[in-house]
């Protein structure tokens, strides 16, 4: 007899991710029958119009195919036959010159190029790299040896989850609204989520009176409460927090002996000119916090490089014994490791063309270009949809989403309402309900990616359907 | 305080993979002090020289940077701007037309580049070119929405698991010895494992007696077996089964009503001439069973590809109902997808250079040189070691392993043999415990993988410490 749905877990059939749910898959089905769509449920830069970073692809051609500047496979100035032509005189010299030595480095490091596993933990020299970045970011220390090269962020949650959750007693703090990956995970886990809210009224800021009721209404309960998850710039809410509210958050974690992890996969995704990035590390650094365990994630997917496809971040852990590290090496090694071209970009992340260097001036206007248009689109979108009758919008001061407030006839839901919106406009959002939000309260969440076009087309879609809707 | 090992799951403690323990852990220690060490614990071809294939490269270096033939990212002849030189003539002639052709079928299927989230279940257009690969290589019929494209095998056992253990009653019958990332996953998820030997003396074939007997003894042991995982080729044991061996335990799942996850990532690497590897989906389909849930497995890692460190694969399913098959994509969806270039290079896999395309004799002849190299260090290394007095080793009929058996001093583990052996001669092997072994039984896992030069010193180095060791 074949396997059926009753065969399995209460933990998989319980698990739900909105963001790829079923008004995703109507879409996919409208599309089919001739509709035309405009995607705004997922932050896929590159499927909406962004522009890989040339030099990131161009390093990546480097190092797939090292023969362009007359390498092997390993990055090595050998022929794998001597008969050939020597090809760097055909291509070599059309790279630019910091693109072929980035391959270079990156080859070197791996020793016998993308094709092999490497380190569990991720190429050491990579892992360097995002070490000195962090220093600089920063200004603080960080080890090697403590950062963990992933399959993008989400297996970085993964694997923090995994260490905390123990058993069906333990609980994770996710915000609410959250990126419902969190939800799902911990669902998948066994373990328990303990939601906070995060104030709507206050730029989605994190309160200390909101985050006490709620870790104590789960002590009573009886669950443990191991870890505090944070987003940050937030997904979906689009706030960056400031320098205070961090430290409120540290101080919190602390006094409960909760670990942290931070999600600061939208960092370079800042669009208010009088706010910016703070890493819990650095905070923690400046605190002289040593005793929180600290899980900090970060990816390629995201900031201007937008490189979902190639599945790429790490995870950066502090406060973190030397017997629960290797722990988690053991359970990345199940995984082998992460994928190298991933790794590669990583290593272009956080080693971009130094000044003066030939593909600088190149990278910062493709760079300055997104970063400037995702600032645009992210006040239009902010302002357009606040401007609408019914719906209010909270500014997008960082990351690739408004969560708009809409207010609803008695009766229906945000799902009838996306629903319905993308029946009549062919817009796809996504309910406020897969993120979490405050009973009575609707939202949906639409990313700042499309065109300025399709942002204008978008809001008029909605603001004329709004006016409808029943 | 920081998180202690203590606040971890029993489940996450008590997971054990050999491949990547305490012995390979002690190698690097020695090669960082500057010992020669012979890495044989793991099958990382490119890490042991083997050169990828240059077509699959060209096109994975086309993908990454289609400028190289006067394309944009999604493959689409616009040029990002019209300042720029147009590239075509500089590159685009170098690379086989075939090669391009693929690269730019590649990017049209995904129809935004490498660098997007394509679909949860993989590219469309890959997952058809799987289908029709199944279909030729099987004659029979495949689904491309059965077909779920991964980051490497690995996952596809995670994902296949993840369905199949629903709570801690539940069994899943692995082979003795076995591939250890099953028993790992197994206990991560918190199953049961119910071991099945293989027959060492009828070169390591599953017999219907001691499948029997292992899932009867589970059965009273109060598990509820609900599937058997089967590993062909074999590793570590480098059995092919034959046909009468497959449709034996194709039987046998029937009549137990057990699901069958069946890891076929050495399906290329046969090496007797007389043998053939045979898919568990062609015999189910020839003796139309159709009531058996099968969960087939391949990669890009093993095989003549080698590429490892791409981390591509894809996991089949058949006899899986619609509604389980969602609750699959859902939970794939978790990791939105497997990453971009692993799934091109999957899509290169089953796709070969047609005979008389430009690309197909290099590629043939890089092949059939990497075969024929395998082919003959299998025989060199389990002649040579089945040669020493106190090790008898199976022949290699496939795969990339030896699995010798020992014969120890008394008092004497194979733990104790495999380090003894890195110290003393810098052979880096994994103990058979690391894989099970029939209690009595000493073995150790070696892969074909090395140079012929490296495995004649390898046969030699532990002939003379066998000879010694005590």
């Amino acid at each position: 007899m074949p396997i059926r749905l009753t065969d399995l877990s209460l933990t998989v059939l319980d698990t739900q991710y909105a963001v790829r749910g079923p008004i995703v898959a109507r879409a996919a089905e409208l599309e089919k029958a001739g509709r035309k769509i405009l995607y705004c449920n997922i932050g896929n830069p590159q499927a909406l119009g962004q522009k890989p970073l040339s030099y990131v692809r161009q390093v990546l051609a480097l190092c797939e195919y090292p023969e362009l500047m007359g390498l092997d496979h390993k990055g090595i100035a050998e022929r794998s036959s001597a008969a050939d032509p020597l090809p760097e005189q055909r291509f070599g010299s059309a790279f630019p010159p910091d693109a072929i030595e980035a391959a270079r480095h990156i080859l070197e490091g791996t020793k016998y190029g993308l094709g092999a596993y490497s380190e569990s933990k991720g190429v050491l020299a990579i892992r360097k790299a995002i070490a000195r970045f962090i220093t600089e970011r920063d200004g603080i220390e960080s080890d090697p040896n403590s950062i963990f090269l992933s399959d993008g962020a989400s297996k970085s949650v993964e694997l923090a989850l995994r260490i905390l959750i123990s058993g069906p007693q333990d609980g994770i703090m996710l915000p609410i609204p959250q990126y419902p990956l969190y939800d799902a995970t911990i669902t998948l886990f066994g373990g328990r989520k303990v939601p906070y809210y995060l104030d709507e009224e206050r730029g989605w800021r994190l309160s200390r009176e909101l985050l006490d009721k709620a870790f104590m209404d789960a002590v009573r309960k009886g669950v443990k409460v191991k870890a505090i998850c944070v987003l940050n710039p937030g997904n979906p809410t689009g706030a960056v927090l400031d320098h205070e509210n961090i430290a409120m958050i540290i101080d919190f974690a602390r006094s409960h002996d909760l670990s942290i992890i931070t999600d600061e996969v939208y960092q370079e995704d800042v669009y208010f000119t009088d706010f910016r990035f703070y890493s819990f590390a650095k905070v923690m650094s400046e605190k002289g916090v040593d005793n929180v365990s600290l899980f900090s994630l970060h990816s390629i997917s995201k900031g201007f490089l937008g490189e979902c496809g190639h599945r790429g971040g790490y995870m950066e852990i502090r406060g973190v014994p030397g017997e629960v590290v290797d722990q988690i090496t053991k359970l990345q090694s199940l995984s082998l490791c992460s994928n190298l071209p991933g790794q590669a970009v990583t290593y272009c992340m956080v080693t971009p063309p130094k000044e003066g260097s030939p593909s600088h001036d190149l990278y910062i206007r493709e760079r300055d270009a997104i970063m400037s248009a995702l600032r645009d689109r992210a006040a239009v979108l902010a302002h357009g949809l606040d401007g609408i009758h019914g719906i209010d919008c909270t500014p997008i001061a960082g990351a690739m989403y408004a969560f708009p407030r809409v207010s609803l006839p008695a009766g229906r839901t945000d799902e009838d309402y996306c629903l319905a919106l993308l029946e009549a406009t062919g817009v796809c959002v996504v309910p406020g309900s897969g993120f979490g939000q405050l009973p009575g309260t609707a939202h949906f969440r639409t990313t700042i990616l499309p065109s300025m076009d399709e942002i204008r087309d978008e809001i008029s879609l909605i603001a004329d359907f709004q006016a409808k809707y029943e």
